[in-house]
């Protein structure tokens, strides 16, 4: 039997509060690349880890976990990523198979073939896409946006986290879409990829702004038709003030709160009242049937490049802990990826 | 020319804070009981006159308001009523004609007669009902409701300020949808009428209720499909963490926020991403086509008692403040009607 190393990012113990790069431990264990007898698992390789924000939600203790269930310290994390399969006990799948869907941050993972999402068909692109633009957080853009968000030709934009993994795309097919498009990120490089790379009309460091009531006056002076929510709290505060009448309010995440044991009051509510919003929470889990349509529609555009995709590149599974704690701090420029092996 | 005594119940100033009595003012006019030559308006004699929360809104100074404009110091409010026309200027009407739509509270009305929204066709039910049940709140409970809320039968319906004007039509209209329904309001004697005379499976006090999130779970293990929210605030926060997966919350009103100079703070939005919850404002304003339908709907089963409708009438013009200023310590019981005369 091969039995060979197996590097693991594993969970030292709950977090609470912002996560720190030492509530996660780098073991090595080994693993025998050989499927089990009689078993229907798949033994993966794992090439490309995706660091996901809400990873951080399943670090906390809690009760009634509603996504997948949280991790369990000692245990590795889980998360998406792109992997090659190693051996299979699924028909559905063989050896040489790129896959990509839910899996261990370690180097080799035998897992059930139910968390295997999607076989891999086009490799013309950058395997880390399907991480990225071609992974979970191109789905999210694409249902928020277009299915949750139901935007209209020449319709007024606003997208937080703008510069992420998931908001540089709501803004590219926001203009795809013929739509006027402002994102706020957390620094000026970050805003000067906005404008001169990603095609955004303004965008602005929302750690500059004093008055974001103001600031978003400035860029809708006749008011917000979607904003894209990424982040929550005072961000979604100020924009209540600036929806216009019939205005959607894709609800993709809250970033901003998932480090905070008391999250922040949203104070302006009412606002979707007398302007007859519709704010609408939305998991991507529900819109992988999309998937090909989706494909369809984004593949000749990368292809083309219509549309743009930047990455932030981790490289090795030892590197996974800081890659991963620095999306609460606006460290990632660009989907943040980890590198675990290249092929 | 007749001229008459014409009572009016006028603002005295701006509000700010919780509306007091000496906030308005009780003026004797006068007017003339003619069309002025050439006139296009109408010349009403208002019956009945509703007592709504938004007109507390109405007080504020502000910029920009975006629904009616706002009232002005010196003048008279409006609001909804019953009226019977005097003398018309617009062959749409006749003198005699009882209509319902916006009018101004005091006795005799000159108003432009697009402020009218409908002919009362039907007096077999009391003529008081047109500000309510088959007035602007019976619109509301209907479309925001069946439109917004988007019921399923045997679905679990939580509904706020349950007793109203709109509330008790929301609880009884989701009865007849086989939904199971559970009512708040604020006294010992509102909880009775809600079990026992309008048909909610269960009702609680919310004020002596210490913790809202336990008491919401206790009325609903497995959760919250419909909220009707009328009142925002603390209860809307507690409701947050008790939705279901695919509950929606139509934002009907929120009265509790509307006399604060700084809105209380939500903070469990980010339940509305996990159980992908959609929560819509909406106005009655932009249903009123449906008022043709609803009637239809609505009137039979008033006429076979299978909907009940609790009005609580105040007697007077002079009586209009009391009766408004009560909508917000909860001093009505049902609907809070204000006769300005019975015919
Ligand atoms: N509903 C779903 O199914 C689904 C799926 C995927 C992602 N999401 C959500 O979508 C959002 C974006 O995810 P992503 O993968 O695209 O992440 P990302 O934007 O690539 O990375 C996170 C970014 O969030 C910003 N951020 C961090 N803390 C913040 C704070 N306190 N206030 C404002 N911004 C802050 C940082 O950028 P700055 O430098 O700009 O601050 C950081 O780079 C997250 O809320 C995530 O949970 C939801
Ligand atoms: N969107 C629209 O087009 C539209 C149309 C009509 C009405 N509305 C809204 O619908 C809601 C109900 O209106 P309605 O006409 O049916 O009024 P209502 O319920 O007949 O009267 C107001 C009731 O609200 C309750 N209340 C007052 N202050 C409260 C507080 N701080 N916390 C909790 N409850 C409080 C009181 O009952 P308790 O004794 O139970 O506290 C009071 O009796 C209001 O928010 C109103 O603005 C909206």
């Amino acid at each position: 039997m091969t039995e060979v190393r197996n590097k693991q990012v594993v969970l030292r113990d709950y977090v609470s509060g912002f996560p720190k790069e030492s509530d996660m431990n780098i073991v090595e264990g080994t693993i025998t690349l050989k499927l089990p007898e009689g078993s229907d698992e798949v033994l993966l390789k794992n090439l490309y880890l995706s660091c996901d924000p809400y990873m951080r939600i399943l670090m906390t203790k809690v009760e009634d976990p509603d996504f997948f269930s949280n991790y369990k310290p000692g245990s590795p994390l889980t998360g998406y990523g792109v992997s090659k399969v190693v051996e299979s006990g699924d028909p559905d799948y063989k050896k040489g198979d790129l896959v990509w869907g839910i899996t261990k941050w370690e180097e080799f993972s035998l897992i059930p073939s139910s968390l295997i999402l999607f076989k891999i068909e086009h490799t013309d692109v950058p395997l880390s896409y399907y991480t990225g633009i071609l992974g979970m957080p191109g789905v999210t853009a694409y249902a928020g946006f277009f299915e949750v968000g139901s935007p209209k030709k020449g319709e007024n934009v606003f997208v937080s986290a703008a510069s992420g993994a998931v908001g540089q795309l709501v803004g590219q097919f926001a203009k795809l879409n013929d739509c006027y498009v402002v994102g706020s990120a957390g620094s000026k490089d970050k805003v000067d990829l906005l404008k001169n790379k990603l095609g955004f009309d303004e965008a602005f460091n929302y750690k500059e702004e004093t008055d974001l009531n103001a600031t978003l006056k400035r860029y809708f002076p006749e008011g917000i038709d979607i904003y894209f929510e990424n982040v929550g709290g005072k961000t979604l505060d100020a924009v209540l003030l600036n929806m216009r009448v019939h205005g959607r309010i894709p609800i993709c995440g809250m970033i901003s709160q998932y480090n905070l044991t008391q999250p922040e009051g949203v104070t302006n509510l009412a606002n979707l009242i007398f302007k007859r919003v519709r704010m609408e929470g939305f998991m991507v889990t529900e819109y992988y049937h999309l998937y090909p349509k989706f494909l369809e529609f984004v593949l000749p555009h990368i292809r083309e490049g219509k549309i743009v995709y930047v990455e932030d590149i981790a490289e090795g599974l030892e590197n996974g802990p800081t890659a991963l704690v620095g999306l609460f701090s606006g460290r990632n420029v660009g989907k943040q990826v980890l590198v675990v092996a290249r092929d």
